[in-house]
């Protein structure tokens, strides 16, 4: 057991006698013997406990942990909670609440004792349990992996979390108390017991032994198994999902259509779910069907489509890129410059401040001035060089209006509507209803990123040409 | 139902509409409402039924499905076997040599009608109870994916095993044959379904349904998912595998160390599951504790060590490679040569043929002869160059004796063990026993592919040379 518990802290977790770690000690044989172990090893600990305020023996628990530590001489802190009512406030399960509260104190204290790591002691037995809910649940790898001895777990960005005893199972730390004389508490503490786990305990796993007498081995090993493929199936999403993301925030997730469709279909389930826990971090349960959805929406290559991938996202096809979206944002477009707000220019020409760091300047040049720069051969389509004869001195910036029309360059005598020439020119949906328009006596004089209006060209005669560009002044 | 069984054989199996199936029909209302579909659908099929010879309703069965074939006029095939003297013959269980008739009848018909696949009617329950069956046996992730939609199986080397109702319930089944009138027989004859089997589908499964009521949805899921888990896991290592074998033949395959050690822990293990199974094709089970032993060894980073794999393997370290062998066989070492028999060579020096390939050459040449090959700047451990006239006219090639001894090139005056010296030289343990040593009146002369023996260099006052070579004729 010792070696077991060793092995798991210097191969699994890099920690190696000498290192501190704090650990959680309930009074239960588990805890107790992963203390007695941990110091006879070589290293430095300090004995945590709360007490959830829940059970009347509590007080006698925490007395308990705590005679064990003053005669031990080990380092030792403790806390009281009440879990009810934390429960109530927060709205969550008593045992949730106790999770929630347990990791709380314990990361705290590790931070304020500069602890290597948090070390708690669950067994193989918690962990076959473990396992089994999960396959019970519903669960792919992810779940029917267990827990990890070692976890950089979201309670704290450095400490990370350990679990060493997790091959060790309960009848050996019953031996190993009784050969050292460890006094222990019976564990009423373990608020993770919930009716689901105790009936798994006592009367699941006893029945599926009566299939099989190893059955708890043997699910152990092929939670040991799958987790090493998991962990060569991270690796590769991790090393292929950079160069897939094309865009992010915190409200969404753009990946190139193109690499995603290259992908096998175990891998493009992986990348979705990866992606939306990014955007959901905590989400305990990916909806199977609403994976399956999106990866046949994807796979239609079509440039539309979306679907619902439950927890408040969305993923929408926009062209070549699949989004993955907070399913009330409304997401920029890195590309496309982006107003939220309607505004005249008036008559100082100037520097004007879009949003999401856009930005559109206003000059006025002669034509001769406007040929040294080479403005015929401008391919710039964010700049736009406009005959300022044929312009009112009152310009307006502003987003599109129902019922707009357009009638852009090269498309003499008419116009069409502003909704069909934004489709034709393939402006990402998105962009569409945030584009700057610059307008003149509310006709539109150019629709950015694509062209200029048709009466407000350079001509032979133009004297005077209005230079409007629109650019990015950071990248995010 | 229909669609999900065309999906599948369209997108799983690369089976159109028009394509010709061999259907396993046993009567009941799997294969017929199978069948059924697949006509209905526009395939092309075969029927076919084995009578296994095990019950009294065997003959009728025969008769309803040849009726059955006959009214919708299908192409019938069907055969008798006793498949319980089968079973006594090769010490089989009834239900594996049922299997091993059954499928070896379906292959047989299938290549005589010329099909493009044998379709067989396991449904949604079938795979969620098979799954469980691997999860009760202990399994890694290639046993929770439960039977495959296509199957390249051992059973033909060109037409795959299809089964297109994998995602099909025993639910919809029933409703579809009674929406289209079709008249089923009761399904004695699934012979998979063996005690352990009908425990599972009687009891363990209603039991898991009190635990979570979509179970078996929640199971089929689960092993879909981990199927395409699978595939990226077994495609990475059918591209890796190959650089990384430096050897293969009928009785082991050699791994480079290096690159093994580079893996990571789950690509490890399948590398070593993957070697095993080409070795031992058919077996059922690679033993969870045999993997984990090896893999420390390997892992030691010694150039010796080994452990019994199980199955009549064992794994064995030889300097930077990694052997796994058959465990009674002799494997020779490809860069070395490899002597089974021993011969004089007598007084008409030729070509001498070795074992494994290897071939010797005894050439004498003049002094000046040989400075004209540059024989003092050779660097061809083998190839040797001896004063002939030290040499008796009676040369013998044989394999090391016990208490043989050598007195090495540069080593003057007296002789060493020529174990010792072997080790020393780091030829490879399987090459030592079978190095062809050229000896003359019982002294070693020529120790091929390290030294040669210090009283036999060529000297000043040499005027006749005897040059040895050992090369290979064909690379295996």
């Amino acid at each position: 057991m010792i070696s077991k518990i060793i092995e798991t802290l210097q191969n699994d977790c890099d920690l190696a006698p000498g290192s501190t770690l704090l650990v959680g000690v309930s009074g239960g044989a588990d805890s107790v013997s992963l203390a007695h172990v941990l110091v006879e090893s070589g290293y430095q600990i300090v004995i945590a406990h709360l007490n959830h305020g829940l059970r009347e023996e509590a007080a006698e628990d925490e007395k308990f942990v705590e005679k064990f530590a003053e005669e031990h001489g080990f380092s030792f802190t403790s806390a009281y909670t009440d879990t009810g009512d934390f429960a109530e406030e927060y709205s969550l399960s008593i045992e949730e609440a106790a999770r929630e509260l347990r990791y709380g104190f314990l990361f705290e204290q590790a931070e304020a004792y500069m602890v290597d790591a948090v070390a708690v002691a669950h067994t193989a037995d918690d962990q076959v349990e473990t396992v089994l809910m999960h396959l019970l649940r519903g669960s792919g790898l992810d779940g029917l992996v267990g827990m990890k001895a070692y976890w950089e777990s979201p309670w704290h960005p450095e400490i990370p979390l350990v679990r060493p005893m997790l091959g060790v199972w309960r009848e050996e730390i019953d031996a190993y108390c009784q050969q050292n004389g460890l006094d222990t508490r019976f564990d009423h503490s373990n608020l993770d017991t919930t009716f689901f786990r105790n009936r798994l305990r006592q009367n699941l796993i006893p029945e599926l032994t009566t299939y099989n007498p190893n059955i708890k081995t043997l699910l152990w090993q092929m939670s040991d198994t799958l987790s090493a493929d998991q962990d060569v199936l991270e690796n590769m999403v991790n090393t292929m999902l950079p160069a897939m993301r094309v865009e992010q925030s915190e409200d969404h997730v753009a990946l190139a259509a193109i690499r995603f469709r290259g992908l096998s279909l175990g891998l493009q389930r992986r990348v979705l779910r990866q992606v939306i826990s990014e955007l959901r971090p905590g989400l305990r349960d990916v909806d199977y069907g609403a994976v399956e959805r999106a990866i046949t929406i994807i796979r239609q290559d079509q440039q539309k489509g979306q679907t619902d991938l439950g927890a408040g996202l969305r993923l929408q096809m926009e062209q070549d890129r699949i989004l993955i979206v907070d399913g009330e944002e409304e997401i920029p477009h890195p590309d496309w410059p982006w107003l939220e707000w309607d505004d005249e220019i008036g008559d100082n020409f100037e520097e004007i401040e879009l949003s999401e760091a856009w930005q559109m300047r206003l000059t006025e040049l002669s034509l001769e001035q406007a040929e040294q720069e080479g403005f015929r051969e401008n391919t710039d389509l964010f700049t736009a060089y406009l005959d300022a004869a044929t312009l009112s001195s009152s310009l307006l910036v502003r987003g599109r209006q129902v019922g707009d029309r357009f009638q852009p360059l090269g498309m003499a005598g008419h116009s069409q509507k502003l909704a069909d020439f934004m489709i034709n020119a393939k402006i990402p949906p998105r962009a569409r209803a945030r584009l700057p328009l610059v307008c003149a006596t509310d006709k539109i004089v150019w629709v950015p990123g694509v062209r200029i209006a048709h009466p407000h060209r350079v001509k032979e005669n133009t004297k005077s040409i209005l230079k409007i560009s629109i650019f990015r002044t950071i990248k995010e």
